[in-house]
Formats: structure tokens, C-alpha cells, sequence
């Protein structure tokens, strides 16, 4: 991801990602509103700091408008059931990688801000905060994001061995097979850190691109566009501009979970219950634009 | 301050500054193995998460020395204190400017740390952290830096106009009165800000370089250092190579106070006690290089 605030940067080439935040605001807001209840202790007059943590934040304006949204939300919420309010001070834990470039995100950040901002460094795939200190953990278009490229398709003597490919879409059914493998894994240290982190009741918000239960990758945007990619890169090996070896140890540690094997992976975890899960997108034809990967020529 | 990791960089030109952490290592352990006790209510049993905040952490090998030297010794205090002793978890928070290169910061952490990291950006002349959030708060040679130039100091109808220099050494009696003034008000920003933040009995450890009582800032070193400095600009702007205004609108907003003034200012502020004062160098002939201003030429 390219840091600073240049016309490359991804401060300002983020509106794809953009569109999904304003779609998942209202998700986002009514979710803490219907949640946020006094039963489950988060919001007691006792709890003077209320801690949020976004995960995999990268940096430039989406960043800031999901905090804004969860602070209004939880505000509106903790007004209306409490008679006596008074409001909590926040202190929000910006996430991403060591090599985000935490130095813009904190020259951007908002200069009227009504919370404590810190920026904590490292995978979210570890342990980030001390045990049972965050009521609400958000992540927003990261856990799709794997720890790492998985070690089979990049072995030449595996059956998962993805040569002539960047990532798994129409590749041999065992490429998406340890891609799969890699991210339930992903996905189990994930919610394992978060359930050490989280203060009992404690919400986590997780937003995702995913692929439709009824199509596979192969038919969706981004799965045919990674493909076309790959292509591209095995039609420059063949012209001699980049050596194929080099494109066939190349993969995209990328993965399109579907609605019903994230609700299985959730379900694995003993410490979690899914209270809500939504698509932001209804309609399975808007993912769609080849329906045939011959269309590529 | 430079940022990076390269030959100009604070990284690896900070060497007088880790001399005076070296020696500060023992009184701040020290200090906190006898203050740190049961009574004050900071190392009970329920106390899960211990939270150090180092402020103005700036960036390099000393940052997370001091950050060692401090969890080091309230383990050890905790340890002697407590009968089932089980470690808090430590979340550390590095405070500087927004400026400062954090990505160098995070990029630099040790690896086999023991403890949560987390950077927040600000002027710590203002509230950075939660009310009540924080058992320990560090800051080493960092509060002699004021959060501006005083203002008379560049106003050329003012009696502390400063013409001709950039520091207050060897200047009219009001030009010192103006960085006092600044100073004071800075250190009252600062200990209202960290009064709100530290816990009930919370500690607070300040280093800063300072000028012995029996001196006056024309008789020490850095002192003597920066007057010289500005002489040599004001001989440059007599050569044209730069304009005399732009060396008398340049000032550096650097105090160093004394021992019996930060009593003094401390005392003003109904919310801390000086638990523990020394001088790390109690030689006050080592502050000494040039005992005239005329031994310049």
C-alpha cells in the first residue's frame, strides 16, 4: 500500500473502498444501537473510558469516518438508556501493519476530534492489547487480507503448486483449497487474540468483501480481474519481460470468504456468538461482469 | 529532529542523551522499587493492565530503554510486594509531536518486548490520554523544549526583543523573563494535563536538563554553546550571507530551568508532591567550558 498523500497514495485511491464504509455506516450505526444494551454491562456509569480499536485501518479518510460513525452511535446509544448520562471519554487504537504509514495517518487525523487517538503497530493476527481491555473492536475490508501467502502454491512438488497464476480463480481446485485452509486459520488467531482483548460482552464489527454463497470466485469482478492480471503477467514472461518463475512464485495473499463458510468459522470459536450477519450487497448480479474467463481475449 | 535511521538521524545521534538515561537508569528504578508500594493502590491484585505513557519519546535505542528500566523495576517492586504475585500485562504508550518519525518508532520496537506498543501523536502541553488511565507516566529530557517561542521575544516594540541572538543567554534580563514565563505556564499545562490522566497515587518520573542553582545559564555549556551559535549567525548575516532580521525573528524555544524553580513550579500545583529530586550530575564544574563570554573570540 503506497503511504504519503501523493496523487498514487492510497489516501486518495481508496473510493472503492470508500463506497463500502458509507454502505456499512448505517449497518455499523444501527448494529451498536440494537447491541449496545445495558445488559451486556459495556455501557455503566462506571465506565469512564471507552476503548475502541479499528484493525487493519490503513490510512486516509475511510479510516476516520468508521470511528466517527461507532463514537455517534455509541454515544446516541448510552443517552438513551442511561438516565443519569454522562458521557465517556474514548481513546481509539488505529491498527495496521508496522509498515502502514502511521506518520500521514497521524497528520490526518481529524483536527476537531472528540477521542484519545493512538496508533498501534503489528498483525492483527497476534495479540495487539492487554487481556479484556476493549469493548469494541472494528475491521473494516482487512481480514481478507491472509498472514501470509500459503506455503503449498508456491512448492513446486505440491498438487496445490499455482503455476502460471497470481491467485486461485479458475486454478486447480487444491490452490483454493490451502487458500482456504490458510484463511480459516487466519481467521481462528484472529478471533482468538480478539476474544483475549475484548471485555466480556464486547462487541467486534468485522466488515468483509466476500463472494455470494452461489457464485464461485471465478464469476465474480475481483476474481476475474485477478485472473485477467495473472494473465497478463504469464504474457509478459512469455515475451521475456519478466522471468515466468518469477511470476509463477508470485500469489496474492487474497481471499474471498463466502457468507456461509465465515458463519462456520465464527461458529468454531467458542467465545464468539454472530449476532448479525448481512450482506452490504444483496444483489449477487452486481459481482458479476465476465461471466466466461474465455471472454478475456 | 531528524527522522530515518540514516547517518543524520536522531537514531543515531542521540549518544548525549543516552549518557543521561545510562545514569538515570538507577535512580529510576531505584525510585520506583521505594514509591511504588501497596499503599499508594497501584499494584493490587486486580490491577490486570499497568499502563506507561513516555512522553516526548523522540526516537532510537533510548526510547525503549527507559521503557525497559521502568517495567523491570515495577515487576521486581510487584514481585516483593505481593504474595500470589501474578504479572499485570504492560501497555506502553510512546508520546511525541505529530512530527516525529513514528514509522521509524514502530519499525524500530524490540522484537522480544514484553509488552503491548502503541504511539500517540500530540504536544503533551495538552491532554493525550484518558482521565484516570495511567499508573505511570515517564518523560525524559524532552520538557525543556517550550511549546513556543515566547512571543515578546520577537516583537521588536517589546523590552524582550531579542536582537541579535537566539537563545536568552547573555541577552537583557527580559528576554529570560519571557522564556521563564513561557516555561512556567508550559510546565502548568503539562502537570494539569498529566494530573487528570494519572490514576489516584499514579507516579510521575521527570528527567530534564537543568542548570545548577549557583549558576546562571551564561556560565554552562549549552549555554555558552548556543550563544556562540547565534553569534555566528548574526557574523553571517554581517556578511550577507543571511539578513540580520531573519537571525533576530529565529529563536530556539529551549528553557533550562533550575532546581529550585521547577520546586517552585511543581509546588503550584495542588495535585503532586516531589516524592524524590536529584540532580544526576552534582558537579556543577562539569556545566563550566568557557566561565567568560569574551573568551569567544
Amino acid at each position: 500500500m503506497n503511504g504519503g498523500e501523493g496523487p498514487n497514495s492510497y489516501t486518495h485511491n481508496s473510493k472503492q473502498q470508500r463506497k463500502g464504509s458509507y454502505r456499512a455506516k448505517v449497518l455499523l450505526s444501527n448494529s451498536i444501537q440494537e447491541k449496545l444494551t445495558v445488559e451486556n454491562k459495556l455501557n455503566t456509569a462506571n465506565q469512564q473510558v471507552f476503548r475502541i480499536a479499528d484493525l487493519g485501518c490503513s490510512v486516509g479518510p475511510n479510516t476516520f469516518a468508521s470511528v466517527q460513525t461507532i463514537i455517534e452511535a455509541t454515544e446516541l446509544t448510552f443517552k438513551t438508556q442511561i438516565l443519569e448520562y454522562k458521557p465517556p471519554e474514548f481513546h481509539v487504537f488505529f491498527n495496521d501493519h508496522v509498515g502502514n504509514d502511521f506518520n500521514t495517518l497521524f497528520k490526518t487525523l481529524p483536527f476537531d476530534r472528540q477521542y484519545f487517538a493512538a496508533g498501534v503497530p503489528g498483525s492483527f493476527h497476534a495479540r495487539l492489547f492487554p487481556n479484556s481491555s476493549l469493548p469494541f473492536i472494528h475491521s473494516s475490508y482487512a481480514l481478507h487480507w491472509l498472514s501470509r501467502v500459503p506455503i503449498e502454491v508456491m512448492d513446486e512438488s505440491s498438487p496445490a503448486w499455482n503455476k502460471g497464476r497470481i491467485h486461485y480463480t479458475n486454478a486447480p481446485k487444491q490452490v483454493g483449497e490451502a487458500y482456504a485452509t490458510r484463511f480459516a486459520k487466519d481467521v481462528e488467531f484472529f478471533l482468538s487474540a480478539r476474544a483475549q482483548e475484548l471485555v466480556a460482552g464486547g462487541l467486534l464489527a468485522l466488515f468483509l468483501p466476500a463472494v455470494p454463497d452461489v457464485l464461485s470466485n471465478s464469476d465474480t469482478v475481483i476474481g476475474t480481474e485477478l485472473d485477467l492480471l495473472g494473465s497478463c503477467l504469464m504474457d509478459m514472461a512469455k515475451e521475456g519481460l519478466v522471468s515466468e518463475a518469477k511470476v509463477d512464485s508470485f500469489n496474492l495473499p487474497l481471499y474471498y470468504t463466502s457468507h456461509k463458510e465465515l458463519k462456520e468459522l465464527i461458529g468454531r470459536n467458542e467465545h464468539f456468538t454472530i449476532e448479525r450477519m448481512e450482506n452490504l450487497n444483496n444483489d449477487p448480479k452486481k459481482h458479476v461482469i465476465l461471466p466466461k474467463p474465455s471472454m478475456r481475449a
